[in-house]
């Protein structure tokens, strides 16, 4: 016991001095919810809220990994040490990540300014893992200046993704049925940048002006940032530096406007209430061996009582923390 | 004071009685979370669990509303009493539902056997009413046989709409980019039954065949229901009353497994559940007059503290329900 949990100071200094190996240490005891993980999120605590962090979101099929490498590309080309997070949905075929990260790293395999890990996404369909924010925490404090978190645009994560990001990229590409892309109620609701990759081939333009006009009609407070809708080609790099030009815009803003500390607020909100309120669920299916939940949940159904009178029977059996 | 009191039994009893201006009371109620709320909860509970739940979901232009309306004319054909809860997301161009009770009524305006209401999705994107359970609960006691949830298929509404109902139906038409709708991770997850609307179009057999080979690729555990794929031309009333016969089909195989009051019993777990963690939140917001969760979140943003620790600090300032 005492040898193990004197491990995690060494890793976190190990991490913060750019080691790679203790960076996926730490993830890794995050993933398994580890016995340690208090400890390390109590030891990283005072080197966070440094890193940027960009959500990466969009359609199966947009480009997603091809666009997160070109991005790594150009941030590295400026000196900055960069983390990928790359959540894959959970499959029903795969039930875990698709990719691996040897696969995954790719041309960066031997840059020490970068680290991709894949995370499964568990739990909840289509959501990020319940682990990210945790290892968003890991690379922040590893020193890593921007933390890209993709995530394919299923499903909630891409809500959840926007919740986590500073600044939140949505991706689309001609050809995929993009009418019912735009449709999609969140999609005009979380990005702060968009662009339409593949602009080498047909519909590019008129994707970007589609997209422009639904800006332009559900635009939002005086005031607000106006998301700029950007083009690229990843494959071969064009319109990858006006991307991240782009990003240093938004950071500004988000500074100059107090939003950096706002976002970063509730995305510690989210985190600590997700937290607590898993440590109640824990409780109430533990309680008297058999679950006070499911007990009451029954009586619901049977019309012994109603749903209000029930949660009220929950919260009073509830353990304190 | 007493005199609203004394309101809710008699709104219920007139309810029961098939009134559709006490149901509409009762659902007001509930909508608008009047102070009311707990006392109608407690007045339905003895009246409940009877009605039987279908979801419909399915993407803009996949014809929910005729396929609705269609299966009500059938179900009312066949001397069943039908409510319907159209929930619509909240949209950024209008803010709350798009289509008025009145319009939908329509060709059902004179019928006592039918029940219509248009619900505005709020607090979260793309979700369900955070009322639809207990709008389910007021027509469920006022004796409806069916009650059809219709939602759009974007965001979480699909995800939760499967949660609420003991059938869920997920519509599909040619020629919307059905491989995007197909290849959502969600759809072949949360549907018992595949109706392809639009039969008489182009492309609507490849729409079955490729959602077949889909569902066959993701097929669940031995013994479980095995979704049929159903084709129909809701606007001619084609196919309409094989969707009628698979929906008896799929209740009968849910009774027979016991599946049923499994459903129902995890529907009121998710709803009692929803309301205790409410509560827990409006507390956690009103502790100090600042609120608890804002300060500790400026914590771990300053790194002073982690979300652990902070979650420790926030269950032990609960308080009890």
């Amino acid at each position: 016991m005492s040898r193990r949990a004197e491990q995690v100071p060494d890793l976190v200094a190990r991490a913060r001095d750019g080691e790679s190996r203790a960076v996926a240490r730490l993830i890794s005891l995050v993933e398994d919810e580890s016995p340690l993980l208090r400890e390390v999120m109590a030891a990283l605590a005072p080197y966070g809220s440094r890193a940027r962090v960009v959500g990466i979101t969009g359609s199966p099929g947009v480009g997603k990994s091809t666009s997160t490498n070109a991005l790594v590309r150009e941030l590295r080309a400026a000196g900055r040490r960069v983390g990928v997070l790359a959540v894959d949905p959970s499959s029903p075929f795969s039930g875990g990540a698709l990719l691996g990260d040897r696969v995954r790293m790719g041309d960066h395999a031997l840059d020490e300014g970068v680290y991709i890990r894949s995370m499964a996404a568990r739990g909840h369909l289509g959501g990020l893992a319940w682990t990210t924010p945790q290892a968003l925490r890991v690379l922040d404090a590893a020193g890593f200046d921007v933390v890209l978190i993709e995530t394919v645009g299923v499903g909630q994560s891409e809500v959840e993704v926007a919740g986590l990001a500073d600044t939140t990229v949505v991706l689309l590409a001609p050809g995929l049925g993009d009418g019912i892309q735009a449709a999609k109620a969140g999609i005009l609701e979380i990005g702060d940048l968009y662009v339409v990759n593949k602009a080498d081939r047909d519909g590019a333009d008129q994707v970007r002006r589609d997209l422009r006009s639904m800006l332009k009609l559900a635009e939002r407070t005086e005031g607000a940032w106006r998301p700029p809708v950007l083009a690229t080609v990843a494959q071969s790099g064009r319109g990858v530096a006006e991307v991240v030009a782009a990003l240093d815009d938004h950071h500004a803003w988000l500074s100059e406007h107090g939003e950096l500390e706002r976002r970063r607020v509730r995305r510690a909100r989210d985190e600590i209430e997700a937290i607590a309120l898993t440590a109640l669920r824990a409780g109430w299916a533990g309680v008297h061996g058999a679950t006070d939940l499911d007990v009451l949940a029954a009586a619901v159904v049977g019309g012994e009582t109603d749903p209000y009178a029930a949660a009220d029977r929950l919260l009073e059996s509830a353990p304190r923390g």
